[in-house]
């Protein structure tokens, strides 16, 4: 046997779908972390939606992407854990700033996202609102126009840094863009929110960004 | 001058109210932690809403509890990145698993809560969702027990601890507490969640989880 054979790289799964926003943000990270992983979709619209099949429940009871597979079949989910998770085994480039108050900016903004907007105007959700007869478009635009003049409210009172918090993109970097397309998607005014899609431009030049972008994924409906 | 006058403690204020799920969280963060604090609360219903003044508003653009006002002046907001920013500058007692993948299912869990049940079921949505017509109390209802019934799910695939996640509280249980009380506000069946309940129950023994409860704070309308 030669040792020049390469060892096999312990293989992640990442089953998400192209357009989640969730899946987008674990996408940059491990791109960012130049991690390799293997990405399978889960469609979670056609036929009533993949996620809520008996294989997918059983990987997450939620019905939700994006979920993580460890190479010891382990699973994890929840986007924001499944980052922390990367970062703890994978350190180097970091998503977080090591000055604690930074760390703590960085998760705020990061959670405003994730907890403020997105469980608000996600595809389950307005499904629902859509069913019960209310304006969906218009649900779902309050809720992405608010969270984000917040954030730019919040940033203004930073100092100011390049990216969201500091020189390098953090965890909060990695959950606007995302939340960026989906404004647009609802025809948030950008306007509102110009440092914002400063940061989103700056953010876009750089290579894991352009690989983690949905048009890219093989699940794409271009 | 003696040097045996104790130093003055820097203070740290958390606005709230005693029954925020967020806001319960943090207190027994501080209480677990043992770091001092003023609790000045911030009336969520009286007169439309506290939170909504130009004073909180400025605290808080998304006009939600709890903020964590700093000796610095400065404020943070969101309550997982509060409770991050106390594990980094008080570290013990800890309240993440030091093990990755333990300390990756403790944010899952918490995530859950955080993200994918409080959100949907909070003061401010639930009063949209009344306002134009819907079941309030059938819609908390539906998300809350959804979202405890995944993690009775999840747990029950990882190893027996007696906390959700090890041999301690982890930010796991703290956002369990308070989503518990909320089930019971919006009559969940806690028979489908038996192991969930067996944790709250050892939780409630813990002097910080009884001095974090809602009916324990200078706020309560009991």
């Amino acid at each position: 046997m030669s040792d020049i054979l390469p060892t096999p790289t312990p293989q992640l799964i990442l089953r998400g779908y192209w357009r989640s926003s969730a899946t987008w943000r674990v996408r940059i990270a491990l791109h960012y972390k130049s991690i390799p992983f293997q990405y399978i979709p889960i469609h979670l619209v056609r036929d009533g939606g993949e996620q809520h099949s008996a294989q997918e429940l059983a990987r997450n009871p939620l019905a939700q992407v994006p979920t993580l597979e460890l190479d010891s079949g382990v699973i994890l989910t929840q986007s924001l854990a499944i980052i922390d998770y990367l970062e703890s085994v994978h350190p180097n480039p970091s998503l977080y700033p090591t000055n604690p108050l930074e760390r703590a900016r960085a998760i705020q903004i990061a959670e405003v996202i994730n907890a403020g907007i997105q469980p608000l105007q996600n595809l389950s959700l307005l499904l629902k609102v859509g069913a019960l007869g209310f304006d969906k478009a218009g649900w779902g635009r309050e809720y992405i126009e608010r969270g984000l003049l917040a954030i730019e409210s919040m940033i203004s009172d930073y100092p100011k840094h390049p990216f969201l918090i500091g020189e390098a993109p953090s965890i909060a970097d990695l959950c606007l863009i995302p939340q960026l397309y989906n404004a647009r998607r609802f025809k948030v005014n950008l306007d509102l929110i110009p440092r914002l899609c400063e940061i989103e431009t700056l953010c876009q030049e750089l290579t894991p960004f352009k690989r983690a972008h949905p048009d890219s994924q093989v699940d794409a409906q271009l």
